[in-house]
């Protein structure tokens, strides 16, 4: 390749600050080192994450920074002792690691690779604790190992999904993030049965694919929660087939649910970040065996809480990160179910922009109606 | 049998106000109704629960009453349609019911049977609204549907379990709750596997059957935590192998024992009913996979808390109420258990008093030497 080994400037969009537009940059993207991998990014989308760091409130957040975590691409070029990619091969980078080698990796209980989180959480890759981004000359922050904001990244091996290249890679690019999360809460973390009841709040791109989850589990009545009435038109595609509106009611949205369904549901979720709303999901679970997963992601600082008697009187309390998928080994898996129709992806993206246009694109995540916008980076 | 359909008059320790000492009262017993069963108590212990409502803290706590929940007897007479014991029976009064029949037994995922809690919960019988127990036509309320301070009780006949009448009844009261709470926990409620690190916050009766519960799955590790040193000794003989005093460090005790585990540990058990401590209990487990069970009953009102990235990143926080077990079902095989030696039960048994010294045996409950003061119900 004429670019391996070589410094490659290209288009990326750089947040210098918080909460200031990004800036379409020309950024230099050093070569890999060893056991990295260099990508040519095709499409990348936006999630609430992005727009959370970028926002200021993440304390975690490095500035400047190249944000963007869900996406994929074409291997440029590969570092020393990389294997299992090579040039031209289509992937998708991986926040979550899987080296398969970690105490982690190998206890068979947990997706969260701890390989490379001490580089990947401060911004910088492994092999010299530094970033591969600079514009002339000054180093620019990675961010969540993937920085897909960009024409070009850089990644670590053990955060590379090799997928088949046939599959569409401006549709698959969603299989980094949102919906592997919402499936894999319901599929890995919660284990929904065939004919539960489940109660889904927060009806974004996670929450509906909390519902397709379900659906596909054999839940029966899957109770979409959101403040927004709109939203129920869509989700009932992804499996949500009854709908409430907690400023329908005077009652704490709890009660409502536990009221609807004799005692509470069997699974809830909770797909916002929001910590008053994950006690109410807690709290709508049926005594006895009722279980709660928290998938959003809440402002740092801020706690969840309730009455112990919640769990001494049966509820559980579950968290998941990427749905419990192992990057590496299943997002592989999921292009081709997705390949072989057995899951959406489409249906989620509601709007198609260029790299140049993000900063439109991040105010349209705020609107009701976009779930998913995807960016050509080629523009 | 001579006493049978007769109202008997017999000793009972009766709490009239919440924190002034227990009387031993003639107290009136009156005949079983239908779906009843009243039981002569030969052996009575106590348990921290008991202490909690007396002292007044408890807002569910009705006065007067009598307390008591932890015993064996002997069936003195059946009412109405009472099938599964016949006078004679040798059995352990259950303050959790198991009737088989309603949503919660049928479900196969939980020991919470619902069937007389609407009376239980007001110190009543479900037949009539009303209690058994009287002193001078004045009625006094029954405690967790066993009150078991008395020569006699009158108990729902899903709340007695029929015990081998071979077992000797001043030692087997005891599985009447805390000592299967605490095994239970371990069995039923996290499923501890061989290989195991186990941290146990309290090393009163109910978390040292955690530990023993803990050494029978295989556990390596088994760390206790308590404010006490001087209970490691006998913490040692149910299988406790490491020991931590919170006081003895500078640091909170959660990453006490995650620097000493590598991590955290796999599971934890909170077994005092202190929020602080659960959230300690919480945070000591091990990214990815660390499960942490509430024994401890909290005072009401109190709230649990964590940030919600402790539940994300893999931990779980559950609760167990009578540690699982269907009483019904699982009380004699705890029996059949202890009479092959494959349970302890004994060592449990710090002191022996009669129901007349009552109000010394609770002073005693506070002293860190005293585990399970047993009370011949006879004197």
């Amino acid at each position: 390749m004429a670019t391996q080994g070589q410094v490659i400037t290209c288009k990326a969009a750089v947040a210098y600050v918080p909460n200031k537009p990004l800036v379409i940059e020309d950024v230099q993207v050093a070569p890999p080192q060893a056991g990295e991998v260099r990508i040519k990014i095709l499409f990348t989308a936006l999630c609430h994450t992005d727009a959370y760091t970028w926002s200021g409130k993440d304390p975690e957040g490095l500035f400047p920074c190249i944000l963007g975590h869900e996406a994929a691409g074409i291997v440029e070029s590969v570092g020393e002792g990389v294997t299992e990619v090579q040039p031209g091969d289509h992937v998708i980078p991986c926040y979550q690691a899987e080296c398969r080698e970690c105490k982690f990796c190998k206890s068979g209980k947990t997706n969260l690779c701890g390989k490379v989180r001490s580089a990947t959480g401060v911004g910088v890759m492994m092999n010299d604790r530094k970033s591969r981004f600079s514009v002339n000359g000054k180093p620019i922050y990675h961010f969540m190992g993937t920085s897909t904001f960009s024409q070009y990244t850089v990644v670590h091996d053990v955060s590379v999904a090799k997928i088949d290249p046939k599959a569409p890679l401006e549709k698959v690019c969603l299989l980094g993030c949102g919906v592997p999360t919402g499936l894999g809460a319901v599929w890995n973390t919660a284990k929904v049965e065939p004919g539960s009841n489940v109660a889904i709040f927060g009806l974004g791109t996670v929450g509906l694919a909390v519902a397709e989850g379900a659906k596909t589990a054999g839940a029966t009545r899957i109770i979409g929660i959101d403040i927004d009435s709109k939203k129920y038109e869509t989700a009932k595609k992804f499996g949500v087939n009854e709908f409430v509106n907690p400023k329908d009611h005077q009652k704490p949205i709890q009660e409502v649910v536990v009221d609807l369904t004799d005692g509470g549901v069997d699974y809830s979720f909770e797909c916002i970040g929001n910590v008053s709303v994950m006690r109410a999901a807690l709290e709508c679970c049926h005594k006895g065996w009722g279980t709660s997963v928290i998938v959003g992601v809440a402002a740092s600082g801020q706690e969840i809480s309730t009455r112990p008697f919640q769990l001494v009187t049966g509820r559980v309390w579950k968290g998941t990160a990427f749905g419990g998928f192992k990057s590496r080994t299943q997002v592989p898996w999921l292009v081709e179910k997705y390949m072989n129709k057995e899951i959406k992806v489409d249906e989620y993206i509601t709007h198609n922009m260029t790299l140049g246009e993000i900063n439109k694109a991040f105010d349209l995540l705020h609107e009701g109606t976009c779930l998913r916008c995807v960016l050509d980076t080629s523009k």
